[in-house]
């Protein structure tokens, strides 16, 4: 057996959910909305499962849907995408980060990570041979510096894998940051992979900025974004992947070998879905924005210290005011006697610099956040 | 980027198809059924798509369909598998290969392969850090020898990984086919991963005998299958893997780490389809059947020298007695000049041992079989 994989646990999302079905706990620890998603969406889908094809698509996905993200992402993003030859489509973003990790890395290659990060990221660069490095952002604002990327990045450096928006801290980083990280990329010679599943998730007007985008940044990204979170259905498992074709030749056949495809009925929605016009996206900003106020603002008037959130569905709070000194410990309490589940930020951490901060999902129907709400409020 | 996926070419079925979608030939390559699937497993989908639940199911799968997995294995295979331990749903039967390879092997283990074979199985392996180590089956039988087993195994052996039914052969492992690696496995202490997907494509009358349930094998064997293949509806990719709690464990890391789940509206439908009963499996294995036996028919006809199918979508012909010496040479101009696309059987060997034979996909509508019958007559 694999040692790297037979000593991993459980990923904590799993555990909190499977907690959560057991207990009867609100469940506010997995990143999941609990609204059932555009119904004009869910009805293409299921159009395409009774009418349409549902042997093999072609290995890179729809044509349809290839075309739809080309033009979603010049929309939103002013990106001049090639459909035939920069757009992928996968089962999810998470086969596309394991695929991309899988073409890029050679063992022994670097790999630039922040932590926190999702924790699928250290696995994967692992068993893929390479070595992670890591660059600690710390709360409140969990920013980047240069010292930092510079004590991170060498000579042995092929890959940078990050999320923006990110997942769990809440937080974007500013063109600023993507330009010094864009910079040290260029000067090593490495490609950035950029977990960007967030991007139409984000709060008080922002726009997302693509690291494609950059200057010097269009050969050297692999840009990965998710049918699951744009359309807040996250069991579709609809994953896009875009990238300039040297590097898409590559990740190509990590795909073909690690699903080949994914099917086809869901990716004739998505690909209706991305054609949705402005104010879908902007209701969804709007929607989620009200929740987020909604969740803050009851956490305030129970005293707990709450972080500023951007973007994702998450936000988060500091229990050392509490006078609690230990995520894990208070997030096991916190589903067992009070019925609301939440994540420990540590398991975001490689190295567990941070061991105070609880992550929530405000994702969620108002009477949901408040039945948490009540419960936090009963808690001793 | 890595070498190992860099040096890889599209796969020859994504190939094919897109030659065939391209060109308007009859399409005999890739395999898969050009009839819709089944309409209640798919209205099934359609209702949970719409009704159901399209966020995050549990990571190892919805339980309704690992409990119906569990009862249908009982039914077709006396297997007697827990739900709750043993079975896991994957995005296909391409990921739970990917995934077993990556659990399983350690850098620098060896890995008996059976050639033919499909094609992900050595980029797979060797991306996992595997040794291939090859067993060649030559037609017309394909048979398996003593001798060749105990040359491929070695001290190093850890994994063994095959398809029974055998794509592209057609062939079946006989019970002391897999009796005599059973016990190469045991004495080796080797794990085997059955790709089993063709499992329930079996002919005149022939029932699957699964390796999990030979002697000695429960605890060291991963049985994988996919609806794609048991529903006709290769799209959908959703596989079943099946192994003992220790193994599973293992396998379930590396499944919440390249795709973590698997559309649970699909997952539902493939739940209710298992429980589909007698007539419709039966039903299905005769339509097969008889396209298969309509097209060696057809195929005798027009001269050529066809090869015995017991199992799968395929059948294969001889193409030396055409004066044909290179079969990828023969399904280019096959494509090209007379507009039907088939798949040169030498992509499935390794080592290049076999290169004079061709294999069709006969699970098609009569009027397709019989159109491509007519351009095969054709041929200058
Ligand atoms: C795949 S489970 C994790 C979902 C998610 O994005 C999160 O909760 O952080
Ligand atoms: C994933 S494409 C290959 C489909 C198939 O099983 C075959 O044609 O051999």
């Amino acid at each position: 057996m694999n040692p790297i994989f037979s000593a991993l646990q459980t990923s904590v999302f799993e555990v909190m959910s499977q907690l959560a079905r057991e207990t009867g706990a609100v469940n506010l620890g997995q990143g999941f909305p609990d609204d059932p998603g555009p119904e004009d969406v869910r009805r293409k889908a299921a159009e395409a499962v009774i009418s349409g094809w549902n042997q093999y698509p072609p290995m890179m996905g729809l044509p349809e849907l290839r075309h739809a993200t080309a033009a979603h992402y010049k929309r939103w993003q002013g990106l001049d995408l090639d459909a035939e030859t920069e757009i992928m489509v996968t089962s999810g973003a998470t086969e596309a980060i394991a695929g991309a990790l899988m073409a890029l890395i050679t063992p022994g290659d670097e790999v630039v990570l922040f932590e926190p990060m999702y924790d699928a990221y250290v696995p994967l660069v692992r068993r893929a041979g390479g070595i992670p490095k890591f660059v600690t952002l710390t709360p409140p604002a969990f920013g980047l510096t240069e010292a930092a990327l510079a004590a991170a990045f060498s000579p042995k450096t092929r890959v940078v894998l990050f999320n923006n928006p990110l997942n769990p801290t809440a937080t974007i980083f500013s063109d600023a940051d993507l330009d010094l990280l864009a910079d040290f990329c260029i000067r090593h010679d490495a490609v950035a992979i950029c977990d960007e599943v967030w991007e139409h998730v984000v709060f008080d007007g922002r726009r997302h900025v693509p690291m494609l985008s950059r200057p010097g940044m269009r050969e050297r990204t692999v840009k990965i974004s998710s049918a699951g979170k744009i359309f807040s259905l996250t069991g579709w498992k609809v994953g896009l992947v875009m990238a300039a074709p040297p590097l898409m030749r590559v990740l190509a056949k990590a795909h073909q070998y690690i699903t080949f495809t994914t099917p086809p009925n869901l990716q004739a929605a998505v690909a209706y879905g991305l054609g949705k016009d402005d104010s879908y996206f902007e209701g969804m900003r709007s929607d989620f924005q009200r929740s987020r106020d909604r969740f803050t603002e009851g956490l305030r008037g129970l005293g707990f210290s709450v972080l500023p959130s951007v973007g994702t569905y998450f936000l988060n709070v500091y229990i050392a005011p509490l006078g609690e000194l230990d995520d894990v410990d208070f997030c096991r309490r916190l589903v067992m006697e009070n019925g609301v589940a939440a994540i420990p930020v540590s398991a975001f951490y490689a190295q567990g610099a941070v061991k105070t901060v609880v992550r929530f999902c405000f994702a969620k129907r108002d009477a949901t956040l408040d039945a948490a709400l009540e419960r936090l409020a009963d808690r001793k």
